[in-house]
């Protein structure tokens, strides 16, 4: 039996049950009563009183972390990310500075084109070798799962190549990896102005390999003017659904196309960036518990408006908050910026913020029963701050205050 | 004879002579055509082509660092903060949040109160200990050298305290601290409604104390609506400057007070926050060489507009950057966010940004005859990147890729 209890916590939070599905308000993260957390094999088994767990065990049957100087919390969930790729892309970033708008350079040839190059050319091992040391960095920021899409081959061998890269982390690296097939990133070259015909391909040879293979749980579209329409959308995420996948797609990032209510229609898990989103794709994804995810980083890295966080979340909608760790639009997987950004600029409160990393991000990948809160039975999955109060994650502005991570039961970090 | 030579560098950026008193325009970090440094006995010694200079020493002579995918400039310096303190206030961060001002939680008895009574109370050794972890992670972001500001007693004991700790972290910590006696940041409880008398106070009792320990570089003062006038700060700064220190102000923050011509009337070496400057100040501070500090982190978290990076730099001035790292309107040292917002929010391109962080900061602290830049007599504080281009610092959006620290020609992180 491996045993490890945290005790005299100064501050537990427990995120359970946050996602308005199961009843409570997204303002809430739960402080707990308790101030001891008792992990056996990798599970929590239960929280309490310090005095009251300790006392079953004798001390050599357990390890103990004391926590009186830390706040405790779910491990993040990092719910929409891009991190399997090659080909920065930092000359792109200057042009951004200069003014030149996304869609400008993508149109100039630039964009997601120079990222699919040199993931084509990068072989599998190369590439879960750089997906695993971004990683590493993940955990430190406290992120005990990621989710991870491919979409930077757009032709079947990269494609499958991605998905696999990312099975090959998640066996070897301590860090949970979601992954998502995403072909409908964009339409490559090769299918230029034939956007039908790239769906077709796609669901035709590539969607079958990777259920071959069980490669996804999740399929996502780039749902955007200019990229893939509302009805290629729904037709291409009715199919992947058919084949046994789980929905995503990015909504309502540039214009409002109705992507959020399409979402809600499909019944997707999520539906995510939604900077023009409307009233009613609001509402459409409420009434149906799609998690609305927010990416505060992407806005900042384009200098766009942010998402309506409180239009959204006050419309009755679960957030969740991403990173969407990608070479173009986003190159971090800072958590801490994520929540300064949220904190500051998208008026969110410290418990929606932590709930949103959690919790609803568990939602948004599908495993709240796994994981995303403090209790019973799921994984324990934590982290251990270095200050008494989550208070302190959006006041150190951009700073890294984890002091452990906690994955499987053992400290990682 | 301690030799390193760091060699094949992907790219060398010295930022020799940026400030314009140098005559060299801002837009140019000076990427070298060398490849090689050479460190001898915590100097740098020479920079030339990697076979040039290794082919003077035989190989056991020296140790060796290949850069070949990376680029390395000069340490960062943090040339404003206040970071030697107890008393976080993440509770009035909270407040601040809900829509509070700083001037409104300061007159409902919040603010920098709530950290000079923890301060007056924590002994020198613990202040001094927090300090140095503090100086840890400023290393780890590559910073290798920083001001910091008494100011948190407001009586002599405690400013004392404040400035023996700074001396006690760069005694014993690899960073080299500036210290600077900033009595003069609020009128404390004990002086209130009597600005005049505290600054008498200051001058005839702290003052030939913090003088005759040798504890001080720099003066500073809260030039500022409602707490020090223009005409105060002038008389404050002119007994300083007498006495034998250089001078600084917090200037034109909240209101345009005329507090950057104050600064350029009286040589201040810097003048800093300028949120409110008027073109005037700008004009006035270009003349005399004063450099512009900028506080985008502070400006951040205080959700107001940011300084106008723009006007002020091609108005003439020399401008650098500094995290005002304090527990109440900015309380993070993160290099990296302040990169990302110069970037981002203050339309300054990463030549600017690399000047304004090394031999502008230099300038700010007096000490661009030692620090600042790679060349020939200059310390060895040296920073070494993950990635092979400065264009890749504010691209990884708030996250550090400083790979390698090198203070007085040690590897130190």
């Amino acid at each position: 039996m491996d045993r490890l209890i945290l005790t005299n916590i100064a501050q537990l939070v427990t995120c359970k049950g946050a996602a308005p599905k199961f009843g409570k308000a997204m303002s809430d993260a739960g402080i707990s009563e308790d101030d001891c957390v008792l992990v056996e094999n990798g599970r929590i088994a239960d929280t309490g009183k310090t005095r009251e767990i300790i006392k079953k065990f004798k001390p050599e049957e357990y390890k103990e972390i004391d926590c009186s100087q830390n706040a405790v919390l779910p491990g993040f969930i990092d719910s929409h990310t891009h991190f399997v790729f090659a080909g920065y892309r930092q000359d792109e970033f200057a042009m951004r500075l200069k003014g030149m708008t996304y869609m400008e350079i993508l149109n100039a040839g630039g964009g997601i084109a120079n990222t699919v190059t040199p993931t084509r050319n990068m072989p599998l091992e190369t590439l879960a070798a750089a997906g695993k040391s971004r990683a590493d960095i993940m955990l430190k920021y406290g992120v005990t799962t990621v989710e991870g899409k491919s979409g930077y081959g757009l032709d079947k061998e990269t494609e499958i190549k991605q998905l696999r890269a990312m099975k090959q982390i998640n066996n070897e690296h301590a860090i949970d990896v979601v992954p998502t097939f995403m072909g409908a990133h964009l339409v490559p070259k090769e299918y230029k102005g034939d956007a039908d015909g790239y769906i077709d391909f796609l669901l035709n040879e590539v969607l079958p390999a990777v259920i071959d293979e069980d490669l996804a749980e999740f399929a996502d579209i780039f749902c955007e003017e200019g990229i893939f329409d509302i009805k290629q959308s729904e037709y291409y995420l009715t199919k992947c659904r058919e084949a046994g996948l789980k929905l995503k797609l990015h909504a309502d990032e540039i214009a409002d196309m109705g992507g959020a209510s399409l979402g809600a229609k499909l019944c997707a898990v999520s539906a995510d960036h939604l900077l023009a989103v409307s009233d009613k794709g609001i509402a459409d994804m409420a009434s149906r518990g799609t998690i609305a995810t927010l990416l505060p980083a992407t806005a900042f890295s384009l200098r766009k408006n942010y998402a309506d966080a409180r239009r959204i979340i006050d419309g009755g909608c679960a957030a969740a908050l991403a990173t969407d760790y990608n070479p173009g639009s986003s190159c971090t997987c800072s958590i801490p910026l994520i929540i300064a950004l949220a904190a500051l600029n998208m008026n969110m409160n410290v418990h929606e913020i932590v709930n949103a990393l959690t919790i609803n991000a568990a939602c948004a990948v599908g495993r709240q029963d796994s994981i995303g809160s403090i209790e019973s039975g799921k994984k324990a999955d934590i982290i251990i701050l270095d200050y008494p109060s989550i208070d302190f994650l959006p006041y150190y502005a951009g700073m890294n205050i984890v002091k452990t991570v906690i994955k499987n039961g053992k400290a990682v970090i």
